[in-house]
């Protein structure tokens, strides 16, 4: 979480080239100064991304040395949460704490929640007794919900203020941390959350009336516990830039923006982006990712696919005298399996992400099947004959004939089998998501490689069965 | 494109049972006063959520009849694209035109560009002179661009304005169009972009004060031609709430709202996704994709892979001698390229996913191919010592000794092709990627079905290669 959007825009050329040169010699002779002022001339996103370009000691050596704590802390927070987390290390205490006292209490929660269990309590005590108590109430908060997502830097007012006093508060809170008031939330005495005024409307009305008779009382509103994932369905469906986070006493204790819900909704996507590719989903950013950690949530799935493929040899196994006989057969192996598990990636891949996004439920499954059945067809079919073209056309012009006097028996039977196949893994594919959320499961596990295990012992089965019956008397 | 974001949520559960069956019999007695009463009670979005449970007859009826012509755009609205465009043959012109003119311009622009010429000319005809002007200008926009995406209700003042007056402006704008108002943005004589103000510094301002003096200038900014993925990423990336949108004067023609944006990243992710998963993107949801239309997006590329997996029977030929003097070797066919395939789809993954959120770019291929390189020769080991603890324990079991006499030099035979298979295919599912994006196509074309069949020739050559060196002078 960054905190919350900028209150405008302030950079006219997003993708100008990074002076990183410039900015390494001013590092070098330590002229500080300097690099204040080339920094200045940047937005902080882009000095966050200029910081990327340089080592980790330089990182460091800019964040720790700049006169500037500000400009440190806007970089600082602009920084991929990953670099941030590796700086803390090279950082000081002194310069973490002037850090974290310019950031609004989530962002500053952040920080602290990713440093030493001894640092976290030297840096409690050096910080004004509010803010650490915030803090530590934040820290106790799962990250993955509301309460480890909003930031406490919301506008609220009791229902009885009035307008003009509610723009007068607003005044005066100047430039401080509620960088970006959109909504002004009303609470009762108790601080429950009873209404929701917006800025604009505020603004539009009579000073002298109540906020009580201005507000909207039907607020949705999320619970501290919330997950993520919901957070996100709420905000994509209801087009809403803040909502409110209450504790389970319905007290409003923060308000989670639209910028984190978009970050959110990212790391989601890869996610499920991940499960797909067939692996375990990562839980840092590719090159963050340790090389074993990586390696183990690659084998865990590999191991798994390799053990069900391994039903493949004992499917060959049970076929070993018709291949004996007819080596022709073991030519076609890999089309046939390979067929049946492209087919079934692309039919699971189709239903995983309509499901994600809520076009296909669990009801739909049966208008899915017939639909998929259909699409099987017609997709064996066309590979089918394409199959069947390909034996015949080289059996034609090839002086080797390297389909023997059979070739066309050949043909057929791996036309058939192109059609039985294809089906089977469309079917397999489109139905294997509907089944693991229906077992509670995530449906973005029905990888392309998950389906093709399960296809291909089948499929074998298919083509020989096909072969057996085609070819029993000839090359059978 | 469904507009701004709505100025206050006003809904407390969005999660209630709808009342779908009480609507249908409200319906079907034609009882509409009622009905209008039922609907008030829910959040327009759960309206449309309910509309989406009845049939197109029934929701057209409500849509048509509905006295409360306000409430029925609202629904609308909210109604998913593709049930919108469904529903527009089956709504009378008057009513279409109704609902035109309460909606913002760019929202009725959608409308318009999906109905016929004819309706086309006919609504433009009904509709009052300066919004079908505006209509017909964004009519001209490609829909995947900020022109196509931006809506015209924007609020700008020339920058010689005062606060005040801005105030006084914006009051009397009162519940019109421009519905969230969150930023000023100011423009010169000629409607050029000059700055922005928030709404916050607004009020927070002293009203005799020249916004000339208050605002921001160096504003973000995108032109009408600006691609809608190219917005998606400045507005994750600078935490926008809104980008104006210039033409090619830099004047000023609407904003990007970050409402819009999340769906247009929803869309960007799913044709990645359907792209991953071997097929071509799909344009509309699963259900309302043609059959036809469907069956042609997946066939192109299963019939592509399905001519480059055809190489795999001319590869195989080569060994058909090798597999009729030891039938033994074509058992394990299906588990060797399974494995090369998995293990290529998941790195491919990896990248694709970490190229898109920017982690990984086109100069990082070199740590990226050691990092694999690596992973690659842990994993192939992995399932390399798997195979051989398999072999070894089968034929200890087994009576019937299914691997032969020479099982020792199977199993070493299986377990170092398998070294030498994954390593192939988590190399060229890692590199595939960025050889696409450096030929300026989509990475995420680098499907599993595509890595598959790349790795799967290969690794039949490896597997029998290794066969011959292991077993010659025994089985071969």
């Amino acid at each position: 979480m960054r905190g919350m959007p900028p209150a405008q825009p302030n950079e006219t050329t997003p993708h100008r080239v990074l002076p990183v040169e410039t900015a390494r010699r001013l590092l070098r002779r330590e002229a500080y100064p300097n690099l204040v002022r080339l920094l200045r001339k940047l937005h902080s996103s882009e000095c966050a991304e200029m910081l990327m370009h340089l080592t980790v000691s330089e990182q460091s050596k800019v964040l720790e040395r700049l006169p500037d704590v500000e400009l440190a802390t806007a970089i600082f927070t602009y920084l991929p949460e990953d670099a941030r987390t590796q700086l803390l290390p090279h950082l000081s205490t002194e310069r973490l704490v002037a850090i974290v006292r310019l950031l609004p209490p989530d962002d500053a929660t952040d920080i602290l929640g990713a440093v030493s269990p001894e640092r976290l309590t030297a840096m409690l005590e050096q910080l004004p007794e509010p803010l650490a108590a915030e803090i530590n109430q934040l820290l106790s908060y799962d990250p993955q919900t509301a309460g480890g997502l909003m930031t406490t830097s919301y506008f609220a007012l009791e229902e009885t203020c009035t307008v003009g006093e509610a723009l007068e508060r607003l005044r005066r809170a100047g430039k401080a941390k509620t960088e970006t008031v959109f909504y002004l939330y009303t609470v009762d005495a108790e601080h429950r959350l009873v209404g929701v005024v917006s800025l604009r409307q505020l603004v539009m009305a009579d000073p002298e009336a109540a906020l009580r008779n201005l507000m909207e009382t039907d607020v949705v509103s999320v619970g501290v516990d919330e997950d993520q994932e919901h957070i996100a369905q709420l905000v994509t469906r209801y087009d809403f830039l803040a909502l409110p986070v209450v504790d389970h006493g319905d007290r409003l204790v923060g308000i989670v923006t639209v910028d984190d819900v978009i970050d959110v909704i990212s790391e989601e996507v890869t996610e499920d982006i991940q499960k797909i590719g067939g692996m375990e989903a990562l839980e840092a950013p590719y090159f963050q990712t340790g090389f074993l950690q990586m390696v183990k949530k690659r084998a865990g799935w590999l191991t798994a696919l390799f053990l069900g493929e391994m039903l493949t040899a004992t499917a060959m196994g049970y076929f070993e005298g018709e291949i004996a006989r007819a080596v022709v057969l073991a030519l076609f192996i890999p089309l046939i399996i390979s067929s049946g598990g492209n087919s079934g990636s692309q039919a699971a891949t189709l239903v995983i992400r309509a499901m994600a996004i809520g076009e296909v439920r669990l009801r739909d499954w049966w208008r899915v099947v017939r639909r998929e059945l259909g699409a099987g067809l017609v997709l064996g079919a066309i590979l089918g004959a394409i199959a069947l073209v390909r034996i015949l056309a080289w059996q034609a012009v090839s002086s080797t004939r390297p389909y023997g006097e059979h070739y066309l028996l050949v043909a057929f039977t791996l036309a058939c089998s192109l059609v039985g196949v294809v089906l089977f893994g469309t079917t397999v594919g489109s139905m294997l998501p509907f089944l693991l959320r229906r077992l509670g499961l995530d449906p973005a596990s029905a990888s392309a490689p998950f389906v093709a295990t399960l296809v291909d012992v089948t499929g074998l089965v298919i083509y020989f069965t096909v072969a057996s019956i085609f070819l029993r008397g000839s090359l059978l």
